[in-house]
């Protein structure tokens, strides 16, 4: 059955340039285990509807498990010139059980069945990305908690603004991680429905069960409308919109790390086993594995983009342009995934440099949001207060000096309010404990936060994800 | 106070083309509402925690709803060399009430405040967009109703395929909105979680009670890291992206629109009073609405491309990077609520021509499927009888004959199975009916859909998206 | 040799998960010719300046060229885990030559070499892509000139406004090659430039003569600034961009090929050998070539975006990130070549039904705009002859008449300067014929375009291309 | 004439929310200067070619010269119900000359007239930025020439990797501004050409002049098919990517600022005129000037995205999406125009540290690849000199020594080819100087580019960027 599904009404053969051109059997052959799946389950229906004959049906699965060990031990011979998965598989079912294998394909389309396969593919993938996920969340929360005494300068405008715990900037990307998780499980709710049974376009002249093929398949529902439910993508989008975040996310971390590992900073070591040389400089030890994983944002970026143009003004319903759908969403998941498990190792092996952190927090005047509130707490409007601070600030750069060196009476000459507990602030341990509101810097807070993340992380189990199945 | 707010460091001033390239009030003004009622939630906090006076309290109180009244009656002055929206307010409050109007700003930081501010507002403009996609919704499925008889060629690939009815094409789009308004709901609860009280960016020396203002101000829940709090805009790429596949959504119904209205289909007519002329062609009469729905995609497109270029690589906490993120969402929350009005506008105002999608339906061999599923239904595997209908479609081409025009014998020709009863199969109605399978095309099926999208908007409450306030 | 050109300062291993995550040899094998090459150039220099030995840089020459060969014929042995093409070359010349292999890196580093070979890929690659552009334009002008009786409606806002030629039509198209053929000579000439010699960053240590290897490697000249010339990626997103525009470009003639060719216009016949069936519906004949060039328009927009995206804020000079750049850079030329190729096919087979473009013709009152220039030429403003067209428009659709239709007095009655003769202008040959400004659809016009274009694709030849060579 | 220039066809009225909607006045209106001028070189062709009367001519170039100079003083009245720029400048001459007005639009068409008004917008735009980048080229030089003494360390990988000229560092941004004038002016001969007297698509019923209407408003050419002219956006995606591109430099330039400003390397000292302070913090001083022209690039690229998808699948010719093509046009020329101003304020006013940076240049290794050369020199290999001084990197870090530090026996004892002249090596000078190569960082070298750029920049004279007029 080398030749083509429809050949019937045509005279002319296909343009072999054009078939190589239009050729997907190179990458959608990843779905082949759903698609005989979703074979066996629509064969099992069509027999219990008595669609089919139930001995037909027994050979057909009889059948595609054979192809099923096939493709998992990877003995099954892809062919290019079958187009794609299903007429690779559909061909091999003629090969192996002769004319019944026609009845397979009974109230079906491949426009209804390529997207069965892919919402279980994806199923799969955001489930394992989720998993993932989890883990890293799991080893920055270890990080964090091992590490609670450690100190470092928060930034805002890359500037040392205040201080805050080496735990309280890990957990910050924590928090970006369980956003990401929600944003996956959503997108497993918006994949977990069976376009199964829409037909071509219009739905089937068979009677055909579609919620037992979900239910087999484990989708939570079936699609509504058939024309609709051929030619939506939205769930790949919502998948590369998702997968785009968290990237932006990656591209955050490694840009800190990055930075903060690099010589100005020596806030953290990166361990070699991530790191490169230089086939021309001795001396140089690059966070390579860093680098990377920020420069494929811009991939995953990418294939959001080319998505959204691919289905811009598509008419209903199926069009041949929603072919470019696979390998955008593939490669995407694929790249997650690498980058989802380099990141855990990246935070497993980074280790924090407490003296230079503590020396990052001695440049410029890091308490001085603290002298303002002291003064504030002593009576003065917070305007006012800040506008005295600042003044110290100007007063101390002019002479070199840091506020420790000031002399109460130069502190009182820009406030009276200043006593002489003011030095007691002059600490970081200080500072960071007085942070001790809900989401602050305090230790307190930050093991509060800890508590909680674990305490997610368990409620997050995957089952609970598809708990619609 | 028309210096800045921080002055007191500073010696040098301002460059004035640095002061207007970097202002925003132009277009964060329009966050004066939410940003007066951020503060009075606050002051109301402070006073409870004792942190400032009561009385000083009722005066500030007093003065930002004395400048509540003035925004909300348009008599507000925003001054450009205020920079932007918050230090335009407090400068009033200053005005108003001198001194103590610096007491507003105590712990806070117009990092957390903006924030606050834009998911408040975004909160709302959400909201309005879910109840504007459910009108559309509704007029969708209004007009599906009053047209149940009318058939029409259902197409993939841009051909003629198989008969639907216009309402079912109607309700395609209808699940398309029903999905969007699921979305915005998700951007609803990602945006409704308060940052307030996370300072600049390590919390607070004060004892704020941040689950007090998330109370006051609405929001479900508060944010659980400070860091991350200030530095997060995951919320508005949410929104971006929610908007842009709205807005393929839109692209979609306007191509077909463009296409179905014009003179090769003739399928819909539309409204004369959402055209326009030519200034050179007397003849035209042109559909500028859904053309100018569909361009509007890219500008969406855009601002999703844009926001995530802004926030990659983004080091923590706040950068003045993020100042870019109000234009693009104040833009793409206007583009889709204008878009969504003029698109119920079109649904409302488009006629389908009943004649001409039956002439429609009349070419090619739109109903060989189900002379396929007839040989099936009498015996032959599927292929087979795919096969057998190609054959007997170029038997026709060849001839200029419809399958109407055939004698029996012909039909016979191509298989024995063809009896008598397979002209009853040759009309559109029957085809339509046939397809009676969950999410087909028959009228029952579509009823059933009319009924099914009836009670979800009944049940999609705007309050109930807000539930977890 | 296996181990890392950079062992001596490392004492860890690196991580195998990252060395796999970073390993680029699985695509950028695809330059080794051009690595060779500059591998070569770079020997033979070295030898001239006397920075190794003559008889070093004949070995070397020598087994660079014994390496050469295993490539060209396919026996070259990558491995995966040697990082990347420059690696796997040096070890096999340390495995055919020994230690005096380690000479060829004198005074290069990978981040000038990579740079290099990408130059000389894309160079060929540009070139390849300007010829397949040409070959096009040359089958666009031929069907244009075997076709120049053929009338057509001429379209704007998709609706029917003025007679056209079917040349004027295809022309058009040739008109946006021909810049896309400039776009692609100014991507040359700017990826045309020899950053060889800039060493990792900052220039080299050894008297090499750059201008030696830019002539040899047949580059035009030689980039200025080592810290830029390692660091630029500007010529891959110029060539990322000019594909985009050619995409678009492909999308639209996609477009117009997909809907004239369907059953509501069939203004054109696409060859069987470009479409395919349906799998399930017999009477399909559906455009999927045209189809699959639109939605590849997503896949190079996405790269474009992706590459920007990398580079956006990244500090000088090579980043690991820019790693990125190749498999985007490979995957557009490859996708735009073959477009180039299909679209190439779908003109030299595509068929204009010349019956069914007069009827689209005889839609609508396409000759309008001619009856109001008629009413100018006696004598009225535009404006006014305008407004008096379109009220016989508006008489006529109330008839359910055309102009053809009406007698002399009922135009009289809209303008009485109509006289006997405006019947002759109710032609489309008429029409067309009177459009004979440059540029315009006359037949004297569009004949005048094909010699033009005939003349600028002699005048462009290739070599011209890369003239400064 | 506030009705419709097209309502002599139409019954109904246009719908007032779709009229809001849909109007471009708004923005359209900056074209007013150039309609009007298109106007005039029309009116006169007609003249010439007595299409229409010489003294109506006389009259509408009368009123036209009048309403420039309403619109040059301001007093010109923009009306939202005229729709665009055209319609209200039309309404106007109405006003002033009566129905002579009428005899303006003979013969042309908003479609090619608009496509007029930008391109000539756009030549005068993209002019002004080549104007404002030669400027910033010419600080950069600047700068470079008076600080040609300072050294600091160059990075890859953003690790300190070998000593640079700070003047080098500054050039390389030179080179790619360089490269941003040459696509500037690539994108101005793109734009150079006229595509008046293509009418709506098919040409013209007039025996127009279309080379006298290009050379009298200073095109250098006119297109050469109509329909492609009108619908003809090329130009503009080429601005919009050059734009892009410009604006990933000023990312690049704007990362590095930020970072070698800030506490960890204080590299540069940025002026506090183009910096900012915090409402919360007294201590900040923070980069926003450059930091936001960072933000500016997402804005830029989303433009690029946004018109790459309105142009995606657009039919022939005109379509009314393209009407989305202006605002991103403008605000990309506004947004890039504001980033080159800022830039050379930014460079202009910053400081080099010269103490911080070779602070910078004693951390790591950073003349080990001088080392490796020395041995290289000596008759080794590369690869075995690259493999030694590594290994002497890593006997030095276990001791917390430096280079400077070691004993001649401990360099001898990695490798015998050591000798006393490997103290010689050893200063940040005679590296720098070492790399003698062009476009290396010698002083030399840096001084040698310094001159070639001024002489480009006198070379690159506007004028003749508009030479081939």
């Amino acid at each position: 059955m080398k030749k083509k599904p429809w050949s019937g009404r045509f005279k002319e053969k296909t343009n072999e340039r054009f078939e190589e051109f239009s050729e997907s059997i190179s990458y959608d052959k990843r779905l082949a285990f759903y698609d005989i799946h979703a074979g066996l389950a629509h064969v099992e229906m069509l027999a219990q509807k008595r669609i089919i004959l139930r001995k037909d049906a027994k050979k057909i699965i009889h059948g595609l498990k054979k192809i099923e060990k096939e493709v998992v031990e990877g003995r099954f011979q892809f062919k290019p010139e079958l187009e794609d998965v299903h007429m690779n598989i559909e061909s091999r079912l003629f090969e192996l059980l002769g004319e019944v294998a026609g009845k397979l394909h009974t109230g079906r389309s491949r426009n209804d069945l390529v997207l069965t396969d892919v919402r279980l593919w994806l199923k799969d993938s955001a489930a394992a990305i989720v998993s993932l996920t989890k883990s890293l969340i799991r080893r920055v929360a270890e990080k964090a908690e091992n590490n609670l005494a450690v100190i470092m300068p928060g930034f805002t405008h890359t500037r040392e603004a205040q201080p805050i715990l080496f735990s309280h900037w890990l957990l910050a990307y924590a928090e970006m991680f369980i956003r990401d998780c929600q944003r996956f499980v959503e997108v497993l709710n918006h994949t977990n429905i069976s376009p199964l049974g829409s037909g071509a376009l219009a739905g089937s002249n068979y009677p055909l069960n579609r919620e037992f093929l979900a239910r087999k398949l484990g989708f939570a529902g079936i699609t509504q409308n058939s024309l609709d439910a051929v030619s939506d993508r939205d769930f790949i989008i919502d998948f590369l919109s998702a997968s785009s975040i968290l990237m932006m996310h990656m591209s955050r971390l490694s840009e800190e790390l990055v930075w903060f590992s690099a010589e100005g900073y020596g806030f953290f070591e990166l361990p070699e086993s991530l790191c490169t040389g230089s086939s021309i400089m001795p001396n140089k030890k690059n966070p390579d594995a860093a680098e990377l994983v920020r420069g494929k944002t811009g991939r995953v970026y990418g294939h959001l983009m080319s998505m959204l143009t691919v289905m811009k003004a598509a008419p209903l319903a199926y069009n041949r342009d929603f072919q470019e759908d696979k390998e955008a969403l593939f490669d995407a998941a694929d790249t997650v995934k690498n980058c989802l498990e380099i990141a855990e190792l990246l935070i497993a092996g980074m280790e924090p440099v407490p003296e230079k952190m503590r020396e990052g927090c001695g440049r410029g005047f890091i308490l001085a949001t603290d002298l303002a509130d002291y003064l504030v707490k002593k009576g003065l409007g917070f305007r006012q207060a800040h506008h005295a601070v600042g003044t110290l600030v100007r007063h101390c750069e002019g002479l070199g000096k840091s506020f420790e060196d000031l002399k109460l009476n130069e502190f009182k000459k820009i406030s009276a309010l200043f006593e002489k507990d003011v030095y007691k602030l002059l600490s970081l341990e200080q500072s960071v404990r007085a942070k001790d509101t809900a989401g602050g810097t305090a230790p307190a807070q930050v093991q509060k936060q800890i508590n909680r993340i674990r305490a997610l992380l368990k409620q997050m189990s995957t089952k609970s994800f598809l708990g619609r199945r």
